[in-house]
């Protein structure tokens, strides 16, 4: 069985109040930086096992579909290679 | 003045615990995922207003070190691209 890692990234969509973004933000001006908008999102660097990279694949979207995504506010996107 | 767009992100050094990624393995687990590993990181997408790309690399880099990273756990890097 090989080995493979994910790198899954965890936003939210478009239209979505990102409270943590907009505190940054302004933390960010008070200190005179000068920022327009700052948004924030998570990533998700995954080891598993898997045959093939299709599988792995596979799994890695049901994963992000049943537990890392919540489908009302977040979008998700993945990359798998092989593990080194 | 141009708008500049940079992607940072902020990991934990290696040797930190990340409760977070463990807990997410230990649930992926329960559900018979075949997960060896999960660490978590975060992504700041930061629109800022600068002359030039050093300019804005170089006031990410200070905005890294003052705000976003905590230098006793945190790794980052970041890029910087001119915004669309």
């Amino acid at each position: 069985m090989q080995h493979w890692k994910a790198r899954v990234e965890i936003s939210l969509k478009p239209g979505h109040v990102d409270p943590e973004g907009e505190t940054t933000c302004q933390s960010l001006r008070d200190l005179t930086y000068p920022v327009k908008s700052v948004a924030v999102s998570k990533i998700y660097t995954i080891t598993l096992e898997a045959e093939a990279q299709a599988d792995a694949e596979s799994q890695i979207k049901e994963i992000c579909q049943r537990l890392l995504a919540n489908p009302t506010k977040d979008d998700f996107t993945y990359q798998v290679a092989e593990a080194k």
